[in-house]
């Protein structure tokens, strides 16, 4: 749980379930009800990062080891904790936050193998122990998942760590990948049940999804007795 | 202790004890001996390494958090491991680093105060827990090489972690800091005897500390029954 008078929220799930989007359209509405809210989208989220996101993206960085890779992105996670969500959090702010850590241990951690002890210690690192107060797990059957994703013509690009140049990385995991990933979604959902809501997308429009995350999010922010800071903002 | 057929030798210690200098020529004598060697300096030791480099040192990145920049440098360390230390080991090469893993655990472990732990534990990670076969311990007192380091203009800038912006990072330490990383080396060859090789170069010229340690790598590669690629090269 975070520390500071905020609330930290972060959207979780596999490729293709309409995390940005409901990010978005959760900021908005929440704003015009009052809240104070702030986004922090991965990779890339600071000035820092969106440097180091270069790095990773440049074709001309061929050659790119997965642990580099990976380091990479715990490093433009550290710099986005500590210059955006953490001050946010101590605000007061309502932080929303497009993946986080259950990202890192979902994807390279499940879907890529690498050893789950060092992605849940390099990013205890990075984030200083902050864990979010609700996550928001938009669940997607794998297939669809990554054909929407393919379909916009971009996927996840964050934390992929597969060494492959050029392009939009995900693009070309396989099927199994993604099956691993939302397995251990599933699992995380399990044993954390207090902090995970999860919403079947599969089905639904964006903005079936939309009143679904906002009534779980409103829910929450007034049984935590979070304030508004404008009530009388338009709603 | 390296894995392949080569021998990995860090070099270490305190600021101003001169081991750019010293790897660069023991690496020349070594070649003159016939032995086919490889140097890696840190940071920014390959293409990668050196982009990353460049975000750490830009002056535009100011508000840098130190563990961002612990990871960054982390990152760098892994690409450089990946793509030229392990690959020359594998090839049966004398691989020569200009600071290795005990760096980290003696300037942000120790010098910083950082948790020793996490800074073990994501060098691990970085390193594919790759160990140094010989570590040479450059011992300086640390006022003396603090002096000298800012003679020369440049000191360590590897590592530093401390958020501060532009030039180079560690001229700005306090002695109290070079004396904790100090203690900490010593605390280090103590605990690993057969690693560790300590010279005190507190009083030596360049050329004196150069024969004292091909003499302790020389034998070290002797007794390791190390070749030569070519042992009619010019003596």
């Amino acid at each position: 749980m975070s520390s500071g008078p905020g609330v930290f929220i972060s959207f979780e799930g596999p490729d293709g379930g309409g995390k940005s989007t409901q990010v978005r359209l959760l900021a908005c509405a929440l704003a015009r009800l009052g809240y104070d809210c702030v986004c922090s989208f991965e990779p890339g989220g600071t000035p820092i990062g969106r440097r180091i996101r270069e790095i990773v993206l440049d074709t001309k960085t061929c050659g790119m080891h997965g642990v580099t890779e990976f380091l990479l992105y715990a490093a433009d996670r550290a710099q986005d904790v500590h210059e955006v969500i953490i001050p946010a959090i101590d605000e007061g702010k309502v932080v929303l936050a497009d993946r986080f850590v259950d990202s890192s241990l979902a994807y390279q951690g499940h879907g890529l193998c690498m050893d789950i002890q060092s992605v849940r210690a390099v990013n205890e690192i990075a984030t200083g122990g902050l864990r979010p107060d609700l996550t928001v797990l938009l669940d997607i059957d794998a297939a669809l998942g990554v054909a929407r994703a393919r379909g916009r013509g971009k996927g996840r690009s964050s934390d992929s760590g597969d060494g492959n140049c050029g392009g939009d990385r995900i693009e070309i995991r396989m099927l199994e990948f993604h099956e691993r990933v939302r397995a251990a979604y599933h699992e995380m959902a399990e044993r954390e049940p207090a902090r995970f809501r999860r919403i079947d997308v599969t089905e639904k429009s964006i903005e079936q999804v939309h009143q679904e995350v906002l009534a779980i999010v409103s829910r929450f922010l007034e049984k935590r007795g979070f304030g508004k800071v404008n009530s009388n903002a338009h709603s």
